[in-house]
């Protein structure tokens, strides 16, 4: 079983954030969107998406932090994913 | 009887989500938009819709994940069914 | 005395509710947009409409599927009639 | 002393809605905008609105239904009047 | 000291409302925005605005009503006026 | 050290207002937003700002009136300075 | 490890604010945005966002006021950063 994201959607499977596994502990939220880490899993194919031409920058493997609050958690056979679309993308850890 | 969809949008039949049938439990609310698996029954025409062009990607038969919250349920001669528009269909399953 | 709407509105008649009629019991609402049966009565001339061609698909005597919340219902000699835009129907039953 | 409507505007005069004058009893809201019948008492010229080109389909006379949250109440010389753009006239009554 | 006006806004100066000079009551607010007569003082030049060419209708010593909500009050020696877009203009009166 | 604004923005030292040097008196907050005097500092150099070419209309030392509730206050070397875009301008003082 | 943004983004690294280091007082918040001083640390490529052709005028090193709700923040190996866009950035410490 394999989900193909639709138009500019990418899908993520989440790391365990960095300044969790460092210091053991969870900063409490500081009333502000939260960003994750995850690695592309899926990539859609991009095209017309709104009426605007849109081109896939990210690729499968890809280490990246998302904005959380735009995804959408998906749970397939036990495991979990994320589908975001690629603008909730803000950047690419190299 | 047949439901025929306007413009861009996809008549869905909804499938038990994974989770529960697995688990047998039902994973509480996280404040965040339900992820729903379903099967396209019937698929509009596309073309321009709110002055941009759309074109149907999904086809009967497929299974889908979209976002719950933006569907409306019918029920049709004690079936039920919800309407999306396209853009609310996330991935497709295969 | 006769309703002849603008733009991309239809007039529709409502129909009695599937779920209503055939088990006697309304279900309770469940936070959503209730779905609504209705025959279209009259129909626009559609045109450019908010600076965007709109073609009417619909016909008078198509019964069809609409988003309730978006119409505004109208009383004309003591007949009801509900006014909504193309766009806030789903699907024409057949 | 007249009043000039600017752009897409149209000027109405309200007649007393049907349900009213018949029955004698106005039904209480149920959460939706108001229909209303009113008589166009003068046009705006239209033109280019909001970067967008606006034909008037209304014409001084006509008996029209229109979304009164969407109007402004003006009162001239003791008379009322009600501002709305044409796009808030719903539908002609012939 | 003089003001002059940006883009497509007009500088008014009010008028007593009729309603309130000829009965010497004001009504209460009917949980809608109030219209407003004023005299125009000032009219900036118009031209392209947020991207669409906005041409000026109003003129110096016109009468006219317009939405209360959408104007800024400023107090300029003593003088008080308001600064409105003209699309916030909704007639002329002659 | 000196800020130079990027796009269509404006930097503005605010001006004593008028209504309160003149009266000793600061009127109450009518539940609107407060104009304001400035004099403009710096000026950005325009161009294409979200897709729409905006011509810069304001120079250095004109005075001006702005919406204050649009811009955001900087402090720099003990200086205070407010940074609006030209649209929140509403009109020049000559 | 190296953050490279998308877009139009920019990663952005805090510099303490002016008016906290000079007079060790932080003035409390005015229900107002709050600007913030950083250097930039990586810029996007710019191209089509959303549609519309965006040019990166900031480059790393600058020293730049921004809004600060506007960006997400990040914590890689024990270093914050701030991703925002472009256009989230008032203006250029010179």
């Amino acid at each position: 079983m394999k989900l193909v994201p639709l138009g500019d959607r990418v899908i993520l499977k989440q790391l365990i954030a960095e300044e969790t596994t460092k210091s053991g502990i969870v900063l409490p939220g500081q009333n502000k969107e939260k960003p994750q880490q995850a690695e592309v899993v899926a990539v859609g194919p991009g095209g017309m998406i709104d009426g605007k031409e849109v081109k896939m920058e990210v690729k499968v493997g890809d280490n990246v932090i998302y904005s959380k609050y735009a995804g959408t958690d998906v749970k397939i056979e036990e495991e979990e994913f994320i589908i975001v679309k690629q603008s909730d993308i803000l950047a690419v850890i190299q």
